[in-house]
């Protein structure tokens, strides 16, 4: 007998509680097929997640490519955690009339969501290393697609336990 | 006065200790554009980064396209985090005579590092919803850059606590 480690799907639903609870996850984007992640917060609302942030690498990347990634976790231990994965595409809400009712409902979302948001951005403002271009702006991630997975540990008398010590001998 | 966050660069030295200290992270790669991103264990060795896991969607982008992002960071709290972003390349090492030293190489540095490891990969073959392709392997991530930052607070008293309040208000 050993600690072994099951996986399964999350329901639809239970991706969405987690995204409405975790608030936070990497997001990454490309060029030119080259990805890069960043840590970002965000409100979630059924089929749309709201950020903010400064401009930076990541959103001239977005603009030119708005397809993204975003991954969700929260790890209890090494076999107890959950994970949801997120295919969306990024539309920026610029500081423009035809944006004004996204752009409120995106900073009521976001402040219920986490009240110290803003800090995190406007502090990038702050670093005595970056100066330029610290213009804040919102955006919101259309979902396309999601998918979510739960590991749980599970004893097992198994082949596994012989696989492994096949393996590392 | 109020508390809020300055951040830093980190050092290359900085970020190497980092990569081999926490030796988990997510890795993003992209196919057409379309970013995902998946969690990792890896071992660190000056400009490479080592791992393992089954056949899977990650491992049949990175087979198209090779570039890929890892990031690795701690957070103590929301003003005090330490985070490292790497851009590299894949490379796999398969199962043949050309690659024999680089894989028992590669199984030492991740034994050391973590004697788990294996357990996360192999699981897989045991969840009830996935029953193919689960066939092990070890790749390698060339490292071509790397930056980190470091947050930490700070109490200000400073324009930003009055920017604050007319942006909130």
């Amino acid at each position: 007998m050993k600690l072994n480690m099951l996986i399964s799907d999350l329901t639809p639903q239970e991706c969405r509680d987690m995204l409405t609870r975790i608030g936070f996850g990497r997001l990454a984007c490309a060029r030119d097929n080259q990805p890069y992640i960043v840590p970002i917060y965000f409100a979630y609302e059924f089929d749309l997640l709201y950020g903010f942030t400064t401009v930076g690498r990541k959103i001239k990347w977005m603009r030119t490519n708005p397809k993204v990634c975003l991954a969700v976790d929260e790890v209890l231990s090494h076999f107890r955690w959950m994970s949801v994965i997120v295919m969306g595409r990024y539309e920026e809400l610029p500081n423009k009339a035809k944006f004004r009712r996204e752009r409120e409902h995106a900073l009521v979302a976001l402040e219920k969501r986490m009240p110290l948001w803003w800090r995190t951005a406007i502090a990038v403002k702050q670093s005595p290393t970056r100066h330029k271009d610290a213009e804040p702006l919102f955006y919101r991630i259309h979902i396309d697609s999601m998918t979510g997975h739960r590991a749980f540990p599970d004893a097992v008398k198994s082949k596994i336990g012989r696989a492994d010590k096949e393996r590392t001998t």
